[in-house]
């Protein structure tokens, strides 16, 4: 099958890490596919054999990724939203029965077609926003059987809504109430049984490990990763969120995609992230949602130039937004970020934070899988929330309906 | 026409002001409808004459008001919001032809038909939340002439979206450039053109003023106020949202409906709110968006037991969300109202705020405007965003689509 899109609006971003300026915009662009991947960009491209699709000069993007998810899940926390704002603490909502614990509750009794069926309208409401591909993290299992049911259940979703699906085997999310007061035995299971598990039936993509007072130690975090890497997959983490251990430089020295939130990341951090190319992904949504005042370090990050990611970080407790357009609202808002540092981090950057490398760009080469707005500058695809400005999504060069 | 509405979880509001505690849910309730009134709320109605409609054990509310937008405009901020980002000051992009007087340059520009239909997806994002009626305001056209044409824009939207409109002549919104260094000329059009004309043709239901040092001064909105007074119209204020002025104090004592941002208002301001009924309207987009830190007297409020309402204040220039449950989660995370407040807010207050006392409520002799949802709890209307969990609105009794 070979397709020829012309009329294009072309954004340009095959040019590495520009963190200022203006897009470029390649006007009157054509882009040629053949299976799926795009042969050729450019004008007066020779048309011959190919199938040809005008898109009547409306703007095309990369298809937008979102690089951080926790979709699948059961149960809501709106009890909890609503504990909250009547003034009770932490602690008395986990006494009540709140907190991560009571997703892993929910979703360690669901069957994984339920799981299916409430992560569905959720992916709708990502690919609404021009999304093509997710990534999801388990992490409310806390079994092996229940991590690998998650992982399953985020596969099917791909069966169901036409979005590219990539999975990260969280088990080293929160100590499960089996092995309180004993996380070293868990970390035992996530290495020792977990990993080789996800792995041995092709389940998961990355290890992600939450690093911080409450959840993993650094170490603990190491030991994940060490048995992630002689494993074949790919490693990120949650780091530096809440507080500063030296998580996500250990994380950049072991190869990880991405570390995520890093709302106390200092400089050294941050250059061990530019040393060792690892992406910062920024998740405004639990900032915003906590009430957080530490923004993580914009600033740094641009110096040193490392590659910023923005996703959604969509959860139950702590960052219930689906929909990818108002985290990169809040990542300017909130964080400062231009309107192109945030395109970038929804395309570029993060095939970069999810080792997706055939996708974010639209390039020789590349996935043809985009998105197509009826706007006429890519800031109104953030500025504006409710109008949802997407005309279509192509993946693989054909077009995607939900 | 007789309609019977039966298995409805019924959230009553029909108790007064309760600021806290939980939701008072009637199970099983059952609401009867006549020419679009409500003459029966309870159990084991006499069913005799009706045609019975099951709600299916789903909740139900009174259908939402998003008390202050500026809906109808020409054009889009979105290259302000990029500017902003990129380092641009509110001079630079004054001077770029950036700022409110570019909406009003693009809103003189554009016909009545384009303006109607650039405004219907707006109110068709607002409805997706459960909107019922939308407040309208003018404020972009500042000639009589523009003006009248935006108030007449806003009145046709309900003829090609199924909501209600009850719109607002915001001439003294900006001082025209015309009228340069000679605001009170200007004010004289407002008073003794504008505000005329309006009320012979019957456009507006109420006259607004933005009291503020970059727009009006508060001596200047008395006299719009008597003018609209004269006429018979109601009347509201923009007031406090950068500085305290005594604008909402003063608009009190002459009886508005409602005062609205009120960032910078005082205790003794609250004091006047409360002594003369006027609501008290919430508008935490704007305050995002302009990312603002000083927060509305959430506290005076609730001890003064002001009502309080909260509305997108739809605008391309400070709020451009078109999504009120999105509003209702920032009243929340922002500024620390409950659900319950923020639920009354797009209700029973959104109804006194608008003068429009036929609304918010299921409760005898209410218009039958409904929202139906698909939630456990009230609270998950606003706690989640990008899953809309509505399931149907109703407008007098008649179920409304698109
Ligand atoms: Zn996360
Ligand atoms: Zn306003």
């Amino acid at each position: 099958m070979k397709r020829m899109f012309t009329d294009c609006r072309l954004v340009a971003m095959h040019t590495g890490i520009e963190l200022t300026g203006g897009y470029q915009v390649i006007e009157n662009a054509m882009i040629a596919v053949e299976n799926g991947a795009i042969t050729g960009v450019g004008y007066d491209l020779p048309m011959d054999g190919f199938e040809c699709h005008s898109l009547e000069n409306r703007l095309v993007t990369p298809g937008f990724i979102d690089s951080h998810t926790h979709l699948v899940f059961a149960g809501n926390r709106a009890t909890e939203f609503e504990q909250r704002l009547n003034g009770a603490s932490y602690q008395e909502i986990a006494k009540a029965g709140g907190g991560i614990l009571s997703t892993v509750k929910t979703t360690r009794e669901a069957s994984i077609e339920h799981l299916v069926e409430l992560a569905i309208p959720r992916a709708q409401s990502l690919i609404r926003d021009g999304v093509t591909t997710i990534e999801i993290k388990s992490g409310y299992g806390l079994t092996v059987e229940d991590e690998l049911k998650m992982l399953r259940a985020a596969k099917m979703i791909a069966k169901n809504v036409n979005v590219n699906i990539t999975t990260t085997l969280l088990g080293a999310h929160a100590l499960p109430p089996e092995y309180n007061h004993n996380a070293d035995a868990y970390i035992d299971i996530v290495c020792n049984e977990m990993i080789p598990a996800a792995a041995e039936e092709n389940l998961a993509d990355a290890v992600d490990v939450f690093c911080e007072t409450m959840a993993f130690t650094p170490a603990q975090m190491s030991r994940v990763f060490d048995a992630a890497l002689k494993h074949g997959l790919h490693i990120k983490g949650h780091t530096e969120q809440l507080s500063n251990l030296g998580g996500s430089a250990l994380a950049a020295r072991m190869g990880a995609l991405s570390v995520d939130h890093i709302e106390y990341l200092d400089e050294s951090g941050v250059k061990a992230l530019a040393e060792h190319g690892t992406v910062a992904t920024l998740l405004p949504g639990a900032f915003y949602f906590l009430r957080e005042t530490q923004k993580p370090p914009i600033d740094l990050l641009r110096k040193h130039q490392v590659p910023m990611t923005v996703a959604t970080d969509f959860n139950p407790g702590t960052s219930p937004f689906a929909r990818l357009t108002l985290m990169m609202n809040m990542a300017s808002t909130l964080f400062g970020l231009t309107t192109k540092e945030t395109l970038y981090g929804v395309t570029r950057h993060a095939a970069q934070a999810t080792g997706l490398l055939a996708k974010g760009q639209i390039a020789e080469g590349f996935d043809a899988d985009f998105a197509v707005w009826n706007v006429e500058t890519p800031a109104e695809i953030s500025y504006q929330i409710g109008l949802s400005p997407l005309h279509a999504r192509y993946l693989k060069g054909m077009i995607a309906n939900d």
